[in-house]
């Protein structure tokens, strides 16, 4: 059994989690922290966990925290996180961390895409992405795992096995991505506003959305030289789940059937991506940890399908199947 | 040709309101006014508008507005039309005014349900509700018109002439109701945040909610004695459109061929009621300036039926239709 | 372990109660059964299964079936049903059945409202209502449940206590539902194809739904003496999730706290009724076996409220709710 | 006065284009016909269009339509248009087609990619393509016009100005398009089937679909060379709306700013384009006959974004716009 602490408790992935944990029979919630007037029940904050979980938001400290939970979940902003996570770890916690603060290897492309410094720039470089997928080995061992960010896990996991093969080009790949309301937070906004957004699809953040560069990173890692990628989100009304297609150039003769079939001895054993013969649906994997990947050859052109759910496998059943990882736990409990 | 000012631009009514009145080949829009920054061009405000109308908001007194237009349609909160009206009417013009303010005759009454003094007091009692299908003859006259709210228009309109034919109790009336969330205005919320109130459904202001005296006032006049309803809001996952589901007790044996034939002798000559056989659906009439009625039977109970565009027939097409009426254009104009 | 088979396995409440099957410890699936051509995998028909269940679709007949599970699911259409159950109980199988055929006492009501002769007669008035909050014990020992109605538990919760108590009338209950599009079934048809239904809410089947007698005879249960409502559903364009909103006439002087606490005293000790003060939307209880009730009193009417997810408390939920009790499993495993 | 006949009634392309023509001063609907048994009153078939037109839909042979009207709106799938065009064309009428049969120039394509071979080969090349913004004096002469696909109008009119002024490659481009569902007509199908498609994304005939020829014969001729696209369609929980996300190669240096300038040049006159600085969402142009247009410069990639209402400019609307030119009306009446 491991002592949990949720930390930023007022948001979708913080509900998404504890939504998983209550099911998770080695995990026990022990704490729920966020800075909110007066200890609200956390079924004051989230409705739909009332009669799952009798717990309080608290406004602890992180050795507050550390005095009662092993491992944190740290459900918060970026910046933010990296302040208080080498807190939780020099109080002898594991960390997984939900922001992008410990993804990206390189401070100076940290404080370009977010601009600001980062607060604890001597730690990147030697966190592993929570990608249990590229990078096993590394989380089972880590104190603290850099949870992956929901449109990278969308367009790695097609993407990954075919630089790997090096069956795409690195250069000119693109990645178009249309993702559910929910990936943009629980603070209303006019853009989030329901009449504003339903029945409505628009581009966002094109050129500029932050998680090009950890998209490029882990692509650049997996196919062992630089990749460039066009990131474009869009966003589509619906709750949760993100299909992303992505275009790339094939290095040479390539037959659909041998990309298809590189995706699937890629993900042979993998618990969590279906590589699927049909064209997927959000809906297909919407509520669960599995990412559906798929790919065809349209002129001479590698289309590469993921698929997810943005709130599970695009965050917080990643982290669980993460904390599985860390603490040795068969790696698909709860999820 | 009507110089109209639509007085506070930014919600979703004033944008429907310019909508119908670009179409308007007898009014031509000279203001459009708002407490806004840097006089924006309303297409930065409202972006459908733009290649429409080529104005911009600008913060202007009532005498300016008077100085330019000839007619007004205020699209302000309650307690804050109040406040502004007088200045209009006193520099002439002729006001459509979409806010509580003017709808209820009793002071008092609201002062109870609307928690402040009323800046107007002396004028209620005297300015006609702007229902043509019950008061169309004080409408034509007025210099000031009191626009309906959305919901009583929904439940008036099924219900009044069962009330004024005495062929349905004045007591016990219950006004279930289901509205789309543009109805709930377009200032972002944490109801109306998108993961929030997209698929689901929920009562919210039951036995409190403001329409609640304006039915029983409109359904009083209609019927000649006092109404008593019970007014149930509902939040529906959906743009636009109410349904309001009524029942009553009738006063003695009634048929539903007697209460649909009541309804269709009613409505005859109304261009805007249409009284169906099948069960409407609020997608019938949405973007249009149709209410759709109807009426059935079961065990002993009536149930009445109504079903209307909130910002059309609801809001902002009941204040062109009333506006026509006021300055003698043909009644459909525009709409 | 207990073997299971799903009979009929395309719909929405296949697909849910399989979803929740296989988190099941004590359950083990064995058999799914449909009339397919050519034995498709169940993951070819419900894409979300995909890496959750191994199992083609066959078509077995009953004592095929009997052969190799315990325990049968019947997802089939009234009518299919009463044909089907008694070969499973022949056979030794203990049966929950999802549709009506076993869930009013008098054929003759069934004939009324099914407009057919009902196919296994002698069994009506034998067979518990697989609502435990109610009927507890009756199902613990039995070979055949009846699992409820989605409508009907959504208004039996929050009015059966009251009726008990003796606080409402019996006469002239009206019950307003509002249900997602999941609740109509799999099937295409012109009333839930997306541009139809979509940005719409309408009545439908109003004085002749069939869940009707079903929600009279058991509140007549409940309260000790017949019960007559009216029941209108709503059609609201989400997936799942159903809100019905019951008014009633207090037999006497009636607070709202001793509603809310006679709610409270008669759910005390229920794992899926949460007696809420706040007013529940359907997203609070979706995926979840929860249902929301709530009351409130306007105007000396009481409005008692009930929200769930149709497809879980509201169907399959039930079922495994129901199966556990009948198999003796702690009654909330995998739920 | 211009009479007017709807063939094939029984569409959301007819129910638009009647609901836009019935406010046309100068259009007058003489004939509505379709398949159907006992002539049902238009608004059997479309409830919304109650109060707004007073006809029956009638089975007419096209001579019974030339005998009555002048102009035929066929709204008729691909395959019968090119049976049934010949005969209202020979019966002095003038025609404008919504389906596929009249758009492409090379019966061999049409073969290819539709499956049949073509009714009325002879005709094609002579006929022209519906889009103002490239065609106006081709169709102003024109008996029969081919009215544009809704996909194609959304990729040509951000892509053929930049490939008229050879700022980007005629190869490669890629086309990512995403529409709401009425695109796919008003047949149910298990695709459309509200929960089904509901809060769910996919893509769909990938590298198959019948627009792509399309798209490349009509940028073929703006930029007078061959183009080939990579076009794929997906499909978004939304009633109405088209946004298209294409990614081309520039020919050499190319700014952000150049390309916008470029856009704003070729429209400057165009009643129903509009290039829009900020990111366009759908909801924007709903209901209207506007195609908003922008494009960006990310990563030495042109993205040019194309944003309208399928069933209005897409559809409906641009044949009004084209019935507007060929009878010498303004070119926005209506509109």
């Amino acid at each position: 059994m491991t002592k949990i602490a949720v930390i930023g408790a007022a948001g979708y992935t913080a509900l998404e989690l504890i939504r998983i944990l209550v099911r998770h029979p080695e995990a026990e919630i022990v704490a729920v922290t966020d800075i909110q007037e007066g200890q609200p029940h956390v079924a004051m904050i989230h409705p739909s966990l009332g009669g799952r979980i009798d717990l309080r938001v608290e406004n602890l400290s992180p050795s507050e925290v550390a005095a009662r939970a092993d491992c944190a979940f740290c459900c918060l902003p970026h910046g933010v996180s990296a302040s208080l996570v080498p807190h939780f770890l020099d109080g002898g916690m594991r960390v997984v961390d939900f922001s992008a603060d410990y993804r990206l290897d390189d401070p100076e492309v940290f404080a370009d895409w977010y601009n600001q410094k980062h607060a604890d720039p001597g730690r990147l470089g030697t966190i592993p992405y929570g990608l249990p997928e590229l990078f096993r080995e590394r989380i089972a061992d880590a104190p603290l795992v850099a949870n992956p960010g929901c449109f990278p896990t969308s367009a790695i996991l097609p993407l990954a096995p075919l630089l790997k093969a090096g069956l795409i080009e690195a250069g000119g790949i693109i990645v178009d991505s249309k993702t559910g309301v929910s990936g943009a937070g629980r603070k209303p906004r006019m853009t989030t506003h329901y009449p504003e957004c339903n029945e409505s699809v628009s581009a966002y953040s094109v050129g500029r959305h932050r998680h090009t560069p950890e998209i490029e990173q882990i692509l650049g890692t997996a196919g062992g030289k630089p990749v460039e990628v066009v990131f474009t989100p869009h966003l589509v009304p619906m709750d949760r789940g993100i299909l992303t297609t992505a275009y790339a150039l094939p290095t040479g003769e390539l037959s659909e059937e041998k990309v298809l079939q590189t995706l699937r001895d890629f993900y042979a054993d993998e618990p969590f991506v279906r590589v699927t013969d049909h064209l997927p649906g959000t809906k297909d994997s919407a509520g669960s940890n599995f990412c559906d990947v798929t790919a065809r050859i349209v002129r001479g052109r590698v289309i590469a399908i993921g698929c997810l759910d943005n709130l599970v496998k695009g965050a917080s059943g990643a982290a669980v199947q993460n904390f599985n990882l860390m603490y040795g736990y068969p790696e698909t409990t709860a999820l």
